[in-house]
């Protein structure tokens, strides 16, 4: 099968080469790939960044965005056929432990990740545990089913909020951020304020799936939001930005009793005022992929309701072998989801 | 002042006539009513049915749903001023009792309820204390603003099954259930099957207002609803209609682990299977007025959200002096909310 | 081995045999019993009521509480080993489902249960499903770890009403009733009220287990329940006893906004009046089962904590022999839990 | 009366001298009292540190924690009598505003505190609105009652944490410390781990009160943890320390998906790795206050179960005249309690 292939443990050397295709175990599936799509860790991983050099072994096919088909089931599995419709959930858990053991398996400690620490689903096949499949709805196009694993870790964001007529702060317009702007209209947020960085692009598309007010991430924010509140503040922050900055305004414009949710990743450890926090009776939580697999039945609950403006974030599409402009891209920042359809 | 007076505790009785402006207590204020409205519950009073007859001293300006602007504030008042923009929750409660004291006045033991228990709203003006006067957003309309009253029981009924995502029955269609059918489109509800009775004016209003699916509660419902969601029946029943066979469709009908929201008022004991709901291990919830004062800040962030469509269910109006003809029109089901514009 | 097997369609006819030691699947484990305990259920079986009629096919060995240890393991089973010291929940799940994959498995659609759907404890071997297996803290004895399936009934219930600080009732004073006062007592409920039917001898076990009070229910019990709250009534009811007048009277004395919890099993459907229910806006909440496999790990820490008082609810021991009679033992209501000790 | 008067703005500077009768307003009543207690703010204003400085006007009598009979009541003042036994909620809110109004109170904006922005209760009488009594129980002495200010900080943070069965560390063993232990054992946590700083008199008191472990706070602390845990780290951390060593340890020790509790107040702001917390699916929640006045009706239960070991953490006992002794007792460390008996 054609894949793309991280050939040496340096930046880039990925290159579109036949493979063979992957040979299942018992409660494995195959999958032949309609769309894959990429994730801001892939640039990490193609970049070979030092969390990469860290965690990557290679030779590695990346990629665990993808829509599919079933094309072979291992002698163990039942449920599932040739030919089922299909994405997955890339976090293989243990199933024993406390945590997988008490709906908690997004955290099971001895994880492994579809396409980082296993091969992936930028290859004409993939292979899963069976368990990790989920089957998709027939109306929904490939091209959006393949964004259901970054629309899960917004969805757990969103709904951890429980935004319903809430004011909420958005940080953060990267895909996951601007899914979780249109996920927050489609569920009845009474005020939506995204706050991009520099990007006038992902600003723009903030803008095109819903948010009520889109603002800089600069000094005066807090001034604004306040100002927008009427001296308020939001009910929720949602933090997708991964910016000491963010986590500091967050703290500034959350109104007493409310929450802040963070998605982001830092890259280094954070200063802030714990006292204020406490002041206020905020609460912080850490949200770490997606509930297995609570998310995906609310993700598909929400993609049926029609309300969830998602198409717009779809920004870019390459074939495989233009892998590397697919990244370039994805660098630029002026770009919302970027996939690669497998299928002609 | 101009105010409908119910004069004697017999069925209609109900005469226009000009009586006194309520005279002030301290904590009190007093409102020039825009606009009222009418609840089922002023049909039955005006009927004097069993239960009005059992709870009303007349003579009674009934009336709790309104919209208007403050004209006079008690001595003690503070933080409120003539002109305001405002609507009011009509239980007064005792503000010292356990319930009160922890979140759930609208349980309060000692509770009076305005236009009820007190004159209410079908008049020129009306006086309530201050601390249950809700101010409203200057760019709610009077005609939707006088709606907050049941759309309140709508949003806490509904909001307590937290609908996000969800497949969600609706039973009974009259204004409060229709309510509900566009809060959980507004709230990005997966699936709304809206279940009516005999009336076709409320059924075809409730694909007005967003209903997935409309269905006739007959012999058949638990077989078409089971057909709809592909034999897993629904997550969440809100059930505002008060039959004994709404509530055993809604136990067949929810999936285990479900919720059922009970809004409606049976006029007998029902009989239903217990065993069926423990093995299911479904909850049911009674859902009594509005949580104070919870509820209203969530209804108005949802209306500020804009996703509302709330305004095809607001169908007639009438002037004061045409209030026999407005209870008939009530009486007949063929409508949805009706109002009394009292400025012209 | 010796097995207690139900050889016949029909009441009683059960003789203690030597059967063939069960043959594992690849992914199940053979468990040596140490003490087996006889549920309620497990009567129903004995006596061949309807409801064993409709369910159970014979030979059967029965029983689903046990402690004993890993004997074997099937050739795809990790992380158990032979000598390890376990018990077992009894509900085998699907593990495909929504309810499966949503941390519902207890209420599967398509459950077998061990001792009822297939072989069970009552024998000196049986096998069940690695996945299904708890390994049980070292320092609990067997004749406390065979109680962990019907005290996780009560856990569960216990803990979806919150009790710590609460007023509780609780009707049914059979083990898990009377495990529900030992879990209140150790988790600070501010006052255990239990209420007996007639039978003494679990009146004064209560009393030994912990309860502030214990009442029989009987026609004047809501007024007693109302003396002793100062007329507040309980936050929470736990419903254990099947009863229809229990139903009634704990939605009498449970006070607005509180809950009712109910494991009962009720042989016919209920009258109640609903719309009391609602306008106190209480909750009724349908238990079945024990969480998978949260209300396990609740349950070990709960009896890490040293302060459950659960010894004097095992009141009775008869060897596997004599079985009949400890069946009529547990048929006469004068004891907690009767056990069944394999090995001497 | 006599009263305990902080007279300059400088440190100690406080004289017990005879000042007139506070006058009530018409919602206030006046309050004799028996014990009065002092919390750590009492030190920090006494001793006139920097946020003392910012905050505290004099003349002012100090204190918060109280217990006493009414005197009188104002004009306006229902359902409280001369001779009621009371304490009262220090927290003086508006009532208006959203956090009031959506049971936040705590968070009041414009809060107003007894004993420190208006005279408390180191003096014979002291007034308080109405709405802020609490009427205390008979069989609660007044030596205990006095402690319930701070008792329900450490209510607030341990019901917060919904601890029964969990392993739960404490960090910060003065006297809110100590009471969460106690309430930690009341309400059946698996294993309570309190962690101490350098003072051994505090040390001891945790075990006293129920402690299953008493840890120093120190470099080897956080492998210490995971040794008593198996590995698995501990399922709540409640942080009444203040110290960023001890939130850094705090972040290590909590298993996924667990919580991190804190009350304690921080005099600079925290550096710590928040993508370890989100990594984890850690929360971390700030408590302030108690929830007015949920906290005070939880409180009131635990203490009626009878389960809370309160008396040991009241050690010392000083006639208002010897204040300054008092006050050098709680700067030492070696102390739980220090209360002022009123009456003699």
């Amino acid at each position: 099968m054609k894949a793309a292939v991280k050939l040496k443990p340096a930046s880039k050397s990925t290159e579109v080469r036949t493979v063979p295709i992957p040979r299942l175990s018992p409660a494995e599936v195959l999958i032949r790939v309609s769309v894959a799509s990429i994730c801001g860790t892939d640039v990490h991983i193609y970049d070979w960044d030092a969390w990469a050099q860290a965690r990557i072994k290679v030779p590695l096919i990346q990629g665990h965005e993808f829509a599919g088909h079933i094309e072979n089931v291992g002698s163990d599995v039942t449920g599932l056929k040739k030919g089922d419709y299909v994405s997955a959930e890339g976090h293989i858990a243990c199933g024993r432990c406390y945590m997988c053991r008490t709906g908690n398996a997004h955290v099971c400690k001895t994880v492994s990740i579809v396409g980082i620490d296993r091969d992936g689903a930028f290859a004409e096949y993939l292979k899963v545990p069976a368990s990790n499949v989920i089957v998709n709805d027939p109306d929904l196009p490939p091209e959006l089913a393949t964004m259901q694993d970054p629309l899960g870790n917004a969805v757990y964001t969103t709904t951890n909020a429980n935004v319903p007529s809430k004011t909420v702060a958005i940080f953060g317009l990267g895909p996951i951020g601007l899914m979780s702007v249109a996920l927050c209209r489609a569920m009845g947020a009474g005020r939506v304020i995204a706050v991009g960085h520099r990007n006038k692009y992902r600003m723009d598309l903030a803008k095109t799936v819903g948010a009520h007010s889109v603002l800089r991430s600069a000094e005066d924010l807090v001034d604004r939001v306040m100002d927008l509140t009427a001296g308020e503040g939001v009910d929720e922050v949602l933090e997708f930005s991964g910016s000491e900055q963010a986590l500091r305004q967050a703290l500034a414009i959350v109104r007493p009793a409310g929450g802040i949710h963070i998605l982001g990743f830092y890259t280094k450890p954070v200063t802030f005022d714990v006292s204020e926090m406490v002041t206020k009776g905020v609460s912080i939580h850490g949200i770490h992929g997606r509930l297995m697999y609570r998310t995906w039945y609310q993700m598909g609950g929400l993609l049926r309701s029609g309300s969830v403006n998602l198409r717009p974030i779809l920004t870019h599409k390459f074939p495989l072998d233009r892998y590397g402009e697919a990244m370039d891209v994805m660098r630029s920042g002026d770009c919302g989801k970027v996939a690669f359809p497998m299928e002609v």
